[in-house]
């Protein structure tokens, strides 16, 4: 037996939101003093060490669990399934459903409950619950499932992961330009075909890195200090990442197996481009290889960073086809890796 | 091998609220308008369907994450085990942090990798996440712990259910007065022992119940729309409840091959007295049994609905010897059952 991802979905928002349109906004610094340069090095520089030329917002009618919910249709049809037969539905995200204009996180019922709603899904069998996991939420979610699966508990499961970003950001931080919406669902189950997942890894590091994200105020101090937005700080999160991401592939990586020469393709989280390829060489440099061309397929520049979203949007582009240059073939071993709030890492080595 | 709670704990918030502090809120029905009844009445109609004569609110500067630690700490204590060795830290709540006098809810980072924060655990292989499964969401990380153990990818867990309710109550809705804080904290872990979980079942209903609890406004209309508070269907839950829970009760029992006439209690979700005691009630009747005298514990009456935090300390007082009339003794088969939005229904049967 072997656990495969028999179906793919995303759904990628309509509205494009450029650079440019970041223009007017007044950026601050953590104190409330405004940056010492103008919109446009800010916003150059900012394009230069992410990547990041655009992002998608949803529009105003639509909520995180919509999106999922349009994901999830997708890699259910592509899957070939009867969505009855599903043992689990497990949504990652990280800030529930928040309306357009307004604060509060709505988490009741949990979103993966309203997608089994949205579905029109009868068997009560199919077990659906949510999980906050930081942006690896949606490779935990593998995991778990992996997990059911491995148990006996299940034999099919739908991971989804989403995210409306644009709806939790501090419009006088500039890292709310990294951010975005989106939403990506996999169809997860036991195959009697070769591959599939061959090793995970995960971990929480929470000692002296649980707060590098968190909800916190504007840095316009005018405002409301019950009001909280995404924060980070964003060199200890890069210096986190480039010590503890490669190890962590690497520790994957030997227990499934498989040479590093072999890997086809790393999909990591789309956190920024410069820390995913400061990563992805570091992990080839542990082993004293240099980091192959074309490994690491990207979204980024024109999707953003879209938290639990990126991932499995990434591999329904390249899995469709739809990403020039990287497509994935049958027996290809790739690399799935994330990490994010919490701080949590985790990745799972492949086979196509 | 069996999975067993080797360990518990809890913490119950130190502000009692009897019923008679309700006696000066407003209370309106879901139009907008006065109950046609004084306060007095309301409320002793309330403490006689519920059972509920006080319950409990934290002090305004702690927060769910908060309680959850103290509650952790202890469990870890009674199980004498090195912390370090924890595999996972699965926290069930559906609120996250929400501060006294605010709405927002504060789930970045997840309330898990705060608790592993608090408790200096430095092993980045104990995962921590939370999820969200309405009341059923502890019985619920007990059968995560018991997937992960039963594959192979951890020995010892920490399971968490704690929710501080008062900080999501509408002032004028009468279902307010049900609702309390608390945490309770489990460690599930393979052991050599005999007994422990011999069955489970694990249901979500969407297809017409999903909305049954939610989010919603205040039903004094001129309050801010854009704010939420818990709201409850609650005829519609009881005849769901009354119609689901036993057989799914039954099911799990069928499964553990434990006669019904062994069972010596049942810790179910202390949601509301008088439907406890309906469940508990039918659930004897399909196996043509009258009900047995004190199989039931309660807290409710002094500790009020705190959600996923109600079973976990139910058998925390129990372990413990300080719930009169309930002990538990080696070699005693219980049931454990939940049941709430989502709408989920779980249940495990185990023997101490």
């Amino acid at each position: 037996m072997s656990i495969k991802i028999t179906g793919s979905g995303s759904y990628i928002p309509t509205r494009i939101v450029p650079n440019i349109d970041f223009a007017s906004h007044q950026f601050l610094d953590e104190e409330g003093k405004p940056l010492p340069y103008s919109n446009e090095v800010v916003t150059e520089k900012f394009q230069q060490i992410t990547g990041i030329e655009e992002r998608r917002y949803v529009t105003g009618d639509l909520l995180t669990s919509d999106i999922a919910f349009y994901a999830a249709e997708k890699a259910i049809e592509d899957a070939g399934i009867d969505p009855e037969t599903l043992d689990y539905i497990i949504f990652a995200h990280n800030f529930g459903n928040v309306k357009e204009g307004a604060i509060q996180t709505d988490i009741l019922p949990s979103l993966a409950s309203r997608v089994k709603h949205s579905l029109r899904i009868k068997n009560p069998k199919c077990v659906a619950y949510d999980i906050l996991f930081g942006c690896p939420g949606w490779v935990e979610g593998v995991i778990q499932a992996m997990a059911f699966i491995k148990s006996g508990m299940a034999k099919r499961c739908l991971v989804i992961g989403a995210e409306t970003l644009s709806r939790v950001v501090d419009p006088h931080d500039r890292d709310s330009m990294i951010y975005s919406d989106g939403a990506g669902a996999s169809i997860i189950e036991a195959t009697e075909e070769e591959g599939g997942i061959l090793a995970h890894a995960s971990t929480s590091y929470t000692y002296d890195e649980a707060y590098f994200l968190f909800y916190g105020n504007s840095y316009n101090k005018d405002h409301d200090p019950d009001v909280r937005y995404i924060k980070m700080y964003g060199r200890k999160i890069y210096e986190f990442a480039l010590s503890r991401v490669p190890q962590a592939m690497l520790d994957c990586l030997k227990d499934s197996g498989i040479a590093i020469t072999d890997i086809k393709k790393i999909l990591i989280h789309q956190a920024n481009e410069k820390m995913d390829e400061a990563i992805v060489q570091r992990f080839y440099k542990l082993q004293g290889q240099p980091m192959p061309e074309g490994i690491m397929p990207m979204s980024i520049h024109k999707l953003g960073n879209s938290s639990v979203a990126t991932i499995p949007t990434l591999y329904d582009l390249m899995i469709k086809d739809i990403l020039p240059g990287h497509q994935l073939n049958k027996g290809d071993a790739v690399i799935f890796a994330s990490v994010g709030a919490g701080m949590n890492i985790n990745a799972f080595v492949y086979k196509i």
